[in-house]
């Protein structure tokens, strides 16, 4: 393995290529990205050794594609066209179904692995990547079966480099599991951001007050707008779904509130309370 | 100043009593709790000097209340009463509508001054006291034109060496804004929580694609229910009010998905996103 291309060189992109450029060092990194600007600075952070286009593809032997999720379902199938059959072509993102199923009958479908490694931070762009940001991380990896043996061990060691716990899960089944773990506490955020930042939108100073409890409650709110639309766009019906559970159950505790059933309130929340416990795997 | 009293030693009362111990070495800190337990453990923890009791409140210099705040609405006449001409009695409670109505009245009411110090974690109790957890947090005062002169001077010389920020409001401003930035959150979290527990009971091992941003969101959901349902109890106007506005923005943003609008999906993240600039000030 030794012509990597990554395409869409920011948070998660370059964190992945800092990762394999561990692997052995006659690896050349090549970046491709719309954005110039994010280029030369994964090339100044040298995460990237050059910057490559689509047409050079056929020359990888890995392709990471870490972009927002409906340029991946528009662009994977033009990329597994262009790249060899030695190829292995990984994806990163936080749906899986759509993607799946824009090359469930592409000719080149067992040199695609579909991957979500679950980590991150609110940040984004090249400047956002870190090393080792994937160690004691899950990365779920869907329909395996479907990549060839060969190119699914070179996924393993890539994983392993990038120190990965795995999970295997069909891609319907992460897409609804996701959507509670992580899509819903990405719109909580967003929503108690906005709830706060409107009605203070003429005291400014109220933030003064705002604890160390808001900033980790809301801190999802910073997350990229151009990265999560589509991923809720694709995800519209688990997402939808776990909106209206989590709108009921904040509907009930308010419902307790007004009928001054403090004792409701209080089981609400040491029945949650148990979320330590659950919490503590997570780091 | 030689005899403070820390009634309640949890979490602030722990890590005030270890932040006053500096003001000299002469100082004696007595720790009265209803929690057996939890004084034996501020005992060997040395944030406490000796156990007392009620009857011995007429020796304190300074009286530190930091218990639940239904129990501090209830007690600090009774402190007011025991206490010496010359003591300063301060409380540290997350409401302050409640508790200076509690004694607007009581002839030592300039003894008491109310405040409310933006600091804490989601742990509790005498273990989860920690020296230095109120440097650079802001600390709301009310009324402090009810204490007594030299009084507002002794307060002053310890939040100073608690190294916080003063903030003067009126206790209804006070109650109003922190329901949106700290009661909101709470209420926030610890649903968030209870959806996606209800949701995966039987896949615990669901729990394993959760990552740091889902531990983020739901941290608050690991506080005390026996301190926060009486927050939202002598809160309940304000914090319905978020309530209701939060619901609204959640149940809006359902809507435009289930409407395909994602352009106006896009627009809610991004007019939150500046909210990485008014959390840049808050650690």
């Amino acid at each position: 393995m030794k012509n990597i291309y990554i395409i869409g060189v920011g948070l998660i992109g370059g964190s992945i290529a800092k990762d394999v450029k561990k692997l052995n060092p006659e690896i050349i990194i090549f970046g491709i990205d719309n954005n110039e600007v994010h280029l030369e600075e994964a090339l100044s952070l040298k995460f990237i050794d050059k910057k490559a286009t689509f047409d050079d593809l056929d020359q990888a032997d890995l392709v990471i594609v870490s972009i927002p999720v409906d340029v991946t379902e528009m662009l994977l199938p033009q990329i597994l066209d262009k790249v060899s059959d030695e190829t292995l072509v990984i994806d990163s993102g936080s749906t899986k179904a759509s993607i799946c199923k824009a090359v469930e009958n592409h000719p080149k479908r067992r040199n695609f692995l579909a991957t979500h490694p679950i980590a991150g931070t609110e940040f984004s762009g090249p400047k956002a990547a870190m090393e080792g940001l994937f160690v004691n991380k899950t990365n779920i990896i869907c329909e395996i079966e479907k990549t060839a043996f060969k190119l699914q061990e070179r996924a393993l060691t890539i994983f392993k480099i990038m120190g990965m716990n795995m999970r295997y899960m069909n891609p319907d089944a992460h897409d609804k599991h996701i959507a509670y773990v992580s899509h819903l506490s990405h719109i909580s955020a967003f929503m108690l951001g906005k709830t706060v930042i409107e009605k203070e939108k003429n005291e400014r100073d109220i933030f003064d007050l705002a604890g160390s409890g808001f900033a980790s409650t809301v801190r999802l709110a910073k997350s990229s707008p151009q990265m999560w639309t589509p991923i809720f766009k694709q995800n519209k019906t688990n997402v939808i779904e776990t909106l209206e559970e989590y709108i009921s159950n904040l509907t009930k505790f308010k419902e307790f509130m007004e009928a001054d059933n403090f004792d409701d309130i209080f089981n609400e929340m040491e029945n949650t309370n148990h979320i330590k416990k659950i919490l503590n795997g997570i780091q």
